[in-house]
Parts: C-alpha cells; structure tokens; sequence
C-alpha cells in the first residue's frame, strides 16, 4: 500500500487521486489538502510513530509529494528514533532542504519503504517535451531561458532555487526559501522600466543532480497566474522533469494570457 | 582636470566634496545629485559631442560614480561615435550591466582619458577591514555570510548582483536587476515563519573579476535602514572593495538598530 506524505499544494491530491486504496499522512503543521483518502495524523517529533502506524496499516511504499518548508520541531517531542537522528538532522539543517528531506528519505528506507517519487506514482504529471500552450517563443526569449537556465546552473551545487526570471538578458528574479509564486509577485513589483521593453521569461527546473523523489519542481495555474501578472512572455520547463499540475486548467488558463509554456 | 559622470544616489556628491575643482556630468534621464560642481550635460546617444565637451573644458581624467541603469537609447539621435560604436554596444546589452559599462570604459580610454573608480578618486570612502559598527557578529551570522558569499561568488560569472541574504542557512534573497534596496524590501515583505528565528546577514562585494572603475558596490544610510525593516543581524562587506557612504551616519545608524557592520 502507498502512504503519500502531504505537503503543501495541489500535488498530494492529483497523486492521490489516482491511486484509490492508498492513504495521506498529514503533518502537525502543514495545511495539507489530499481529496478523499484515509489520512493518518503524523508529528515529524515523533517519526518512529509514524514508521509504527504505517507498518500497521499496511504500507509498504511512500511518496513525499508538495511543498515542505521546514516545521519548527520541538526536541522536547523527540521519541527514540528522532533523538538517534538529532545529530544528523542538525547538521542537515545547517545546509538547504535539500540534505533535510535526503535525510528523512534514507531514514524511509532503512526501515524498509520504498520511497516513490510523485512522477513515478503519477508519471502523467510530468511536462512533456514541446510547446504545451500559447505563441511561439521568440529567439528573444530563448535567449533569456538560456541566461536563466546558466544562473540556475551556477547555483546547481548550492541548494538556493529551482526558478529564476530573465527580460531582455537582464535578470529579474532567482527563486529563494520564498518559492516561485513570491519570485513572481516580485518581479510583478519592479519598476517596469528596468526592462526596456523586453517582457520576460520564468525557467523553472530541478537542480542537476537533486533526488527526484524529493521537491521536483512543479506548476499549476497559480504561476500561470503570477506569470501573467508579471508580465512574462512565458513560462520553459525541463521537459520530463517538471510536474505539470492541474493541467487543463493551467495550460488554458496560459493560452487565455497568450503566455507560452514551453519543456525542453 | 576630473570629471565626474554621475549615476543616481549619493557617491557622485561624496567624490566631488573632496575635489574642488572637478566638473559633473549629468547624463539625460539620471536622476543625478551633485551638489555645487560645475555641470556639463550630455547625453549618452552624443557621446561624441560629451568627448569634444570635455576635451575643451580641459578634462583628462573621468570617473563614473553612482548606479547607471540602463538608459533607453534612441538610435535616431546617435551622433557618428555612436554610430560606430552601435553594433557592440548592442552586443553587450545582451549579457549583464558589466559589459556594457567595461564598453564605455573603453571607449573613454581609447580617446585618452584617463578612467579612475570613485575609490581611486576617494579612497576614505571605502570601508576598511574589521568590525566597523553594532555588535559582534555571531558564529551563526557568520556561517550565513559564508553561505551568502559562496552564493555569490557562484554567480560571479554571470553578472547578476552583488548581494545575498542568508538567514540560519536558507536563503532570503539574491541582488538582481533592481538592486540592494529593493532585495531588503523583498526580504523584509518575506514570511517570518521562514526564517525560523534567525536574523539573517546582508553580504554585499564586487563580483571577483570585475572592474573597480565601474559599478563597485556602496552601502549607505539606506542599506542600513532596508537591513533594518528587514530585521536582520548585520552587513557583511567584502573589505577594501565596497564604498561607505556618509560613512558617520550609516555608521550610527547602524549603532543604533544594534545592527553590525563589518567588513572582512
């Protein structure tokens, strides 16, 4: 049986709903929406619980799916599993989430869960190769998912973000802790004349090298949204590597803004 | 005889109090302050007529202090130095602000002048190693500096910023086209639940490689006050290579919010 381990946004639910039979752990301290399944009531504090719980109801697979800021965790709530862990979670979260969330998925499987990714429980979320929605793009902003694509890939090995924002060869916006609708907002706020004109492309992408399993980057109509607001050309994504969530609706809502959506 | 081609903010003012004598540069559509210096205006479309201008006011030496966005160019008014200069100057306004500015240098060099940076021009304006306001920085705040620094100097080859914030590890924020004060205000605009109690550290230097004589970052009363909305435990600047200005005020402001500057 699969337990999907809820985060933040749409993405348990699309996971969930298709895969009848399986449960949603939720979190103290995340706001988690995931449809209609069972869901089992979990404390990170208390992690040797939840391995305890799950085994009971049968589990035997689990898939951290949606946005996981990191939870204050309160030591004092530590069971005998975290306080083995403690050392190695401090070190963890001295670093990005990246190391934090490599952690708790190698904690899964030496208790013998297989860790799933949601684009292998749900492959058909991923974003294909191709444009997906909208004009096509110009060699103008191309250019710019070029130069947005080298910035990511300088800051591969550092565990900053999986988004930034280029107009014109200009560059408007790295993704930070905030996450990508907040790098939209702020790009949204800039003094429009700092772009002469050009209007700009969002690359969205996984670091090279990140456990897919774990924050595999992903949009929906909110950033189709943000885009628009921002006033981007459009939106390019690493194609097979990016989920693409809600689908209809955000590649409709991107061709209602004549915003491109382009994987490659 | 000097002359100061002013960009926006405080610097042209502060490198022109120390050299009577010199002559300002205001360049059309700079929102430049330059307190009693001589004027000479120009705009960048003549820069050959700004060369004849300069050369008959008897300048030998140009420095180019304060931010210089760029200008929106129109190609109808260029005069013939322009017009040869045109294709590499739009080869360089396709990548960052450094090329572009390196191309200007040149250009002044090429026709004999000599090109000096503000710290040249003004040396006490630089801040100098050790801890120059607030209290002693902590470990923790240091780490975010490292983290920050290592941040940025991933981008140095890219020309993005000069900037990073970092708070307990996680990343708040990296300079983009928009500049320091606006990063302050996206940091301070941030949910403080992210931060997880830490303060978090501004790091502000040169991109390595880069030409001092152009663009070579400053902090002043501003930088402090932003740093301060932000809630965050200090400055970090890369010592010797990032300009003070109004050095007695940023610094008593800084005393003031309990807020450190140092510079290492």
């Amino acid at each position: 049986m699969l337990a999907v381990i809820a985060g933040e946004g749409a993405l348990p639910a699309c996971v969930l709903e298709g895969r009848p039979g399986a449960v949603a752990v939720h979190l103290a301290g995340v706001a988690a929406t995931t449809g209609d399944a069972p869901v089992i009531p979990a404390r990170l504090e208390r992690l040797g619980a939840l391995f305890a719980d799950l085994t009971a109801a049968g589990v035997t697979q689990v898939c951290l799916a949606g946005a996981m800021r990191r939870p204050a965790l309160d030591p004092q709530a530590f069971d005998p599993v975290m306080e083995a862990l403690a050392p190695r979670l401090m070190a963890a979260m001295a670093g990005g989430d990246d190391a934090l969330l490599r952690l708790i998925v190698a904690e899964f499987e030496t208790r013998g869960f297989a860790v799933l990714g949601a684009h292998q429980v749900a492959p058909a979320l991923l974003a294909g190769p191709g444009r997906l929605a909208g004009p096509e793009p110009t060699p103008a902003d191309l250019a710019d998912a070029d130069r947005a694509g080298a910035i990511l890939s300088a800051l591969d090995a550092l565990d900053v973000g999986q988004a930034a924002v280029v107009a014109g060869g200009l560059c408007l916006g790295i993704e930070t802790q905030q996450g990508t609708d907040f790098l939209l907002e702020t790009v949204a706020r800039t003094d429009p004349a700092l772009r002469r004109g050009a209007r700009g492309v969002l690359v969205k992408r996984p670091k090279a090298g990140q456990d897919l399993r774990v924050d595999l980057p992903a949009i929906g109509p909110a950033t189709v949204a943000g885009a628009a607001r921002a006033g981007l050309a459009g939106i390019v994504l690493a194609a097979d590597r990016v989920l693409l969530l809600d689908r209809a609706r955000t590649l409709a809502a991107a061709d209602a803004a004549d915003l491109f959506v382009v994987a490659r």
